[in-house]
């Protein structure tokens, strides 16, 4: 049976210590190099690989210093402090010896304790009774995700209007269909187009400079989902001189909220 | 005239080209070790003394490690990645040799563009209006800051009966009164007690282990808002399995939206 794409993707070779080799997919190609999410995979990746690794992610941080060029590059992924029963990371990605991408992970073996989804996941349409968009798709990554968008979906003329909002839901998993882990939920919170063009309505160059995933679930957890549909809400807070910030959401079909996160992103004009 | 105590607790002394000679401060200490919110500003602290460095802050990640003793520590900001306007930056504390705090920070010339605050500032009375708190104050970083809670502020009963609802509201500013920049905004990001205490009317054992902050405002606009009180609003998504998040926004008292943040919490029970 072939590897998922996505399997495929964020395949690491064992390359040191510290040190692991991977390349860059052309199944997640962007408008310039890869999608950021599956990049954002791919540090997580190697943490989760890593012999030494003690317990599972709840944090993670990637700053995307620079573009990444087709091709290889190497994941280096070492652990900063190791406690009991936590552990900090630092990642970096490196292209030609030069970090393509900074970050950290945090990991951690947890523990039943009293909880609460404050967040509640919003009412909506179930996912088979919302048609597939029809859009001719700009960027091969767009493929490799079912996208059955709620509300706030791409705006149907570029006419640069303030719509006023910059809020999307949709219902999202992999396509094809892959059964869920941290990796995966990493790489689907960054599906969430840009929020200065849904506000807009015009598509302004952006790129996302740091996306932070703060993980609410662990692997078994994850794995019950199985390739269910997640429901995603993502909003801008606020847009100034050349960043805006957006956060979202990511929950099951039936309510769990498995993932909130956030990202930086700049603009032009 | 003395220093301002935050200005004595950012205080470092250069050690090296990326390293700089810092020490905890008494005055804002907490429970155990500092508040983390001067640790936070701390880290930043080298950034911003960093000959290298270019612009101004946009994003910051901090993880808190291991809890720092009372004492000098070693604090190492490294630019990773300098591009033509932009910035990344790896951040470290030290004690005794092992790392204590990890982080990136991005740092960028922001240019003038189109803009809009989606997230705006709930009413509320003016700061004035609303009187200090005269409950004891349970440590001493607590008596640094001037906090007026308009809702959502201390349970009154710590009766563990569930709230409901983790929000607080406040207006909060450094006291004595103090200039805002990035250092004391990054420290404000944490002033809004754990979300767990005020959901759960309970005070479990807590710890932040990863905090970003996203600065929306230059050190012009900062300095423009001098010593006036910002709107602090924070709320929690998610308690599962021992930790929460928590995000939070900081507004002048003109409604401009300085700063957005988030936090991921430990808590026991």
């Amino acid at each position: 049976m072939p590897l998922h794409p996505f399997d495929e993707a964020t395949a690491l070779e064992t390359a040191g210590e510290h040190t692991w080799q991977g390349r860059t997919s052309p199944a997640y190609g962007n408008m310039v190099g890869p999608f950021g999410g599956i990049t954002a995979a791919q540090a997580l990746s190697a943490v989760l690989r890593h012999p030494q690794r003690q317990g599972e992610p709840v944090a993670l941080t990637v700053n995307f210093a620079a573009p990444l060029e087709d091709g290889p590059f190497e994941a280096i992924a070492r652990p900063a402090r190791t406690n009991r029963s936590t552990q900090h990371w630092q990642l970096e990605l490196r292209q030609q010896g030069q970090a393509v991408l900074t970050g950290t992970a945090f990991t951690a073996l947890r523990r039943d304790t009293w909880g609460a989804d404050e967040h509640t996941m919003p009412s909506a349409p179930r996912a088979a009774e919302i048609p597939l968009p029809t859009a001719r798709k700009r960027v091969e990554w767009v493929n490799r995700y079912e996208m059955r968008f709620i509300d706030g979906g791409f705006p149907e003329h570029w006419d640069g209007r303030d719509t006023g909002s910059s809020r999307t839901r949709l219902w999202v998993r992999d396509a094809p269909a892959r059964p869920l882990d941290h990796a995966s939920l990493t790489a689907l919170s960054d599906v969430f187009f840009p929020r200065v063009w849904r506000r807009r309505a015009t598509l302004v160059p952006i790129g996302t400079v740091s996306m932070t995933v703060y993980f609410h679930a662990d692997a078994a957890q994850l794995a019950e989902v199985a390739d269910g549909y997640l429901l995603g809400q993502a909003q801008a807070q606020v847009f100034r001189a050349g960043y805006f910030d957006q956060s979202a959401q990511l929950w099951t079909e039936g309510g769990t909220l498995l993932a909130t996160t956030h990202q930086v992103v700049y603009y032009k004009e």
